[in-house]
């Protein structure tokens, strides 16, 4: 069980280093900006309130990690004039030498999507939706990005008040003709989540859901986990390997929580559950998983944006890392035999074991520090944007007020 | 809002006797038997220990409410010989006036299945469990029965002990072979359940594992919705409002809970939940719920075993009556004009509307007792069975003594 | 079971009468402003912004209603000059024939709060935040109100990054000192919630909690009941009646949720538990629950303000009545029996019985309208605002933008 | 972070060893005897059907991890003659060099508890359940153990069909009794949990409950916190932090689960929670922890029985381990200064530190196996155990059956 010998350590060493090699992990530009619960956001003196901020600190989060080469845009935030902003966006992709990741549509925020986006009884709504959803897809294009990741915020507050049936429907026409909008290369992201904003019914409220919808727009549509969307006590794990077996996972939208969709840092509530995602996907084939797009979903309201970004992909690595090391060979045998307490420990030792040695040396193997959230703190990044955007920033704003 | 006038009298009258006259809900063999939790059982003198028993006290059930005029089974408590009972069950069929209703295999009570049936590891045990499958089916040809349901209890209690990914392709095969056994007429209901009796992952867990499944073993199989068998929170009229839309809903095993699998009484803790569920299928088109298959499945720990039949059944017509009181076309209105409150309104009138006198009325129409608990009361029933089988019954066994 | 004769028609309309000339429900000022939830406000023309427009529309629900001649001030939304503004307010209660209610101060908003108010480390913001409540209390005091109601938001978001233990000891201190100034009369209620806008602990986090600290305080202090405030499946009404036996109940904030605090219109989710909350209450002694203040707390994202605020104190007034037909000492007899279908059907036969046609006799006999959200529409009040208010009312805000 | 130098090694040992010197955790009869669920037990052939048995396993599991010496006692199956059980117990006290630890009364499996034991209505059952716990009394006296453990398994199925309030009295009373009986050096220790086996109401459902009671009782009555014994997302390191503030923690049943009670080894789920839980624990000052019970309750359904109390044992050992290692000077500083990254780092640092080395280094200093487990696997104990016990060891026994 433990890492004595020399072989062990060397053959330890290989699985991190091949893992971490492999390891992406997209931020997202928003996760720099300010935010905050319905109840206010405390803002940050540094927090990024321009596009060009929130790339200089997506570039900071990679430079630190090496694990985060890409940023994910938000339409509505970061390209307000649609697809004129494209040239703006890949001017700064060159200076802060980062790529732009996924393209995130906003169909929840305009007083138009208030009884729903394309599920809206109306079917002007309903066509305004699709035409947003068909300019995210251009701006795809145009920025040469992957994917175009669907958060579908419809739903209802009250019994018998939408009919849940016809929305169904509508849903299915205006996604399909999305997906019949994608060029080559492209796919769309179909996210689910059991609650809010939506209080009483949300249209795409879990994976089974989502899968139908993306089953019957067709192949280049997939459904994206969010680690935090779903009922307390589910096993994530299992949705993982069913979505893998069906071969319809198309990524994750990284983050963790005690009780709802707290946003909070992967990892700081219950790491264990992380690692066993991660062994889910480690366990299926290079094939099977390498269309599989890691993203984080966070929203840093009490700790700092760019220690927070750094501290999550830091830890995303080591948990990868720690998976990487499960002997998948011997547990499979000891599956098969039903040998439940061997298996366990064969398991978990992975978890137990400690990586931030291997890790660091990782690090330094790549010409990145050894410490990511030490050598930021020695940067002095954090002070300097402070400095330069603190004026713009307004103090603390309430949803009730 | 009222229900003044005679016209609109008139038309309630009508609607609940339409509703009530097509109204079946199948009682279980195992619903009269004693039952408990892990802590122990109850032991009541006039619990049914015999199959000629339940008959016996499905039959009073239905005779009360006009409702139960089939009687699910399980094969291994009341077929324990399989195929070679069926003339016996034809009998009782015969001199009770009942039909048998649904058949249930059962896969989690051997020691062999202790890692489980369908989706063990062994090859040996899921052939073991496959025979038990074909048997099950066979039995339920022999007996003209329409509905196999499958209930697999198969999991795990701990991380890492089995491989999720393997025991999904374990179950397909199981699955697909007993599909096709089945003959012309039959089908085959796959049931989900979050945890219990495993406690870290269950194999066929929510809905979407369960469609996923009946999808691939063809049009025989569909999915079986017991409304105890989700997370908390879960918004089960939508789950049936998914499944009537892809048309892959077979029926329901009915009970209430306020915490896990409670198997409770219908409606005794939630009844506008029931309420929902029932408008969400007679929202549908006749033709979609004409295969809907109404079943119970309860425990009733403390609760005299008929005495809370009888109940359940009451219950169900009085909230399906109130469901089908639902002005649908006024609704539609409201909900497509997004009017919240008064749509809102428009759907829950008809759940305050006190539909007892009407449905005291139809049964008095119908040759039943107006009052089916007050009938059981007079009737003598319970007293009777209770002197007859209290010597069979012993005292309080606690699986953990 | 059922309601034929006339003298139990009596009796029923002799109970419910008695019951709704004793209702008082408060509404609260912030019910009829612009809320959302973090991903954004959808505006209405017709939300109050004033205090004035909020005196305005809480006086139009207590015409139609009957029940809400109160309402509850938010200290830092409604007196934003603390007690100068005490004047202003007592202007609105004479123009507008309504008493202030509640005072709720604000110790969630403020930048200074972000790792807390009355338990925050730094004693410099503890100090601020006892002096917001010592000023709520004088309001309180000019005012003539009788409760400062106490919500604390603080906690903290990931595990190690503060001193459960020492925050216990902090709330401690600021609490006595604000229990110290009460006057003659006054009380403070303190109110609890696991999560939100905290999300790995919360300081006052369930009931327990609340009563250690009101118990401290001294006999001022007392519990409040936010009936969204509860992990899922909670037993609320057994809450309620331990407050009772220990006699620290001091009211409620009711609303009505699926999942989580999500503030929705008392009664629209899971309206039999409201109706066993006020069972529990009417069941104590008339000394005990003399002091209950029943308040309003809820969040009108999508249906109509004031339309709203005018169903719930319906509703809450039909559900009452529900409680009030309880025939209590046939139920206790059934109790002590345990014969536990029929004191079921006891208990909720009054639940089943439409009390629509009584509740509105009874509007009609204390001069009220028969229907009030009919009358509502009908009274053009709506209208009348939203034309007045509109152009001060702006577009949809997000949080997160 | 990292722990490199050889004074931080040499500091780590030291509080590894310390800690470990310290830590006792009790191991359950019951646990080494066939267990399951309402489905139905897998009968374990080496599972212990005598007390003999029972102490001959805890033996050995004591005997591997030097921190087992004493084992809880069931009073109806491991004392079925009560006190005249005792000197049978005395004599395998002596024979095996075990202690008898908590004494644990059964107020849930005779038939008369059917409607509750010390809050039954019937006042001739609260006296028999009285005189259970007096007897419980006088055989704790008689064995000179400390305490006993209270679980009460009251409560009710159905809304109405029990008081709720008077049903609170009679526990008091019933308490109260029992509390006056205890000797000098005694305690009682008051369990609480939400529910199982009854579905509605627990008459001592949450901390809040059982606190009060153990206060009305007196001194020697405290609160007993089983860990899996809450509602989800519950924060159960906080409410021993409440348990520790007022002196009402008595001690722990612990062990893991992801959905309700199931029971499960402790930390295979969530491993970090017993981490912060154990860190509460060493936060507080010695004399406050100095009576703190820590006792193992967990129902073995499918690992084997000795060897996943082995596995428990030592894992309760290494997360001990793990967070005897926080640097608690450091801690404060950070958490007063609300920096918060930090915080969370060095507090979860000592959770990712691998501590198998140091634990293994203890072991050997104490004259223990390195490795308990491969220790039990090579010492052949559960092969003679099962080869001596398996002809007593029926086959599986359904509670539905």
């Amino acid at each position: 069980m433990g890492n004595n010998g020399a072989g062990v350590a060397e053959r330890d060493a290989q699985r991190v280093y091949s893992a971490l090699d492999g390891f992406r992990i997209e931020v997202p530009s928003w996760g720099f900006a300010n935010t905050g619960t319905r109840f206010g956001k405390f803002i940050q003196g540094g927090a990024a309130t321009t596009i060009e901020e929130k790339f200089s600190d997506a570039a900071q989060v990679n430079a630190l990690t090496g694990a985060s080469p890409t940023v994910a845009l938000h339409v509505l935030w970061d390209l307000p004039h649609g697809r004129a902003d494209v040239p703006a966006i890949q001017a700064l992709e060159k200076k802060y030498g980062m790529k732009s990741g996924s393209i995130n549509p906003n169909l929840f925020q305009s007083a138009e999507y208030k009884y729903g986006s394309i599920a809206n009884p109306s079917a002007e709504v309903r066509g305004m939706a699709l035409k947003h959803l068909l300019d995210s897809v251009a701006i795809g294009q145009a920025l040469g990005s992957k994917d175009v990741s669907l958060w579908i915020a419809d739903g209802s507050n009250y019994p018998g008040t939408q009919s849940i049936r016809k929305r169904i429907g509508w849903m299915e026409e205006v996604l399909g003709a999305t997906h019949a909008a994608l060029g080559e290369g492209q796919r769309m992201l179909v996210e689910y989540k059991p609650f809010e904003p939506a209080f009483y019914h949300t249209d795409i409220a879990d994976w089974g859901m989502a899968l139908e919808l993306v089953r019957r727009c067709g192949p280049k549509a997939k459904v994206l986990v969010d680690t935090g969307h779903h009922a307390q006590a589910t096993n994530i794990e299992q949705i993982v390997t069913w979505l893998l077996h069906v071969k319809e996972l198309g990524g994750f939208h990284f983050n963790d929580r005690k009780y709802a969709d707290d946003d909070l840092t992967l990892g700081s509530i219950d790491p264990y559950q992380v690692f066993r995602i991660f062994h889910e996907i480690l366990s299926a084939e290079e094939k099977e998983r390498a269309d599989v797009a890691f993203m984080i979903d966070q929203s840093h309201n009490l700790k700092g944006k760019v220690e927070a970004m750094v501290q999550t992909v830091a830890m995303a690595q080591e948990l990868y890392a720690k998976a990487a090391l499960i002997d998948q060979a011997k547990l499979a045998e000891l599956q098969q035999e039903c040998r439940l307490v061997e298996a366990e420990e064969c398991f978990r030792s992975s978890f137990w074991q400690d990586v931030r040695p291997i890790v660091r040396e990782w690090r330094v193997a790549r010409g990145l520090p050894a410490e990511p959230l030490k050598a930021l703190a020695e940067s002095g990044y954090v002070e300097k944007i402070t400095r330069e955007r603190e004026s713009r920033n307004a103090r603390s704003v309430s949803t009730y007020a």
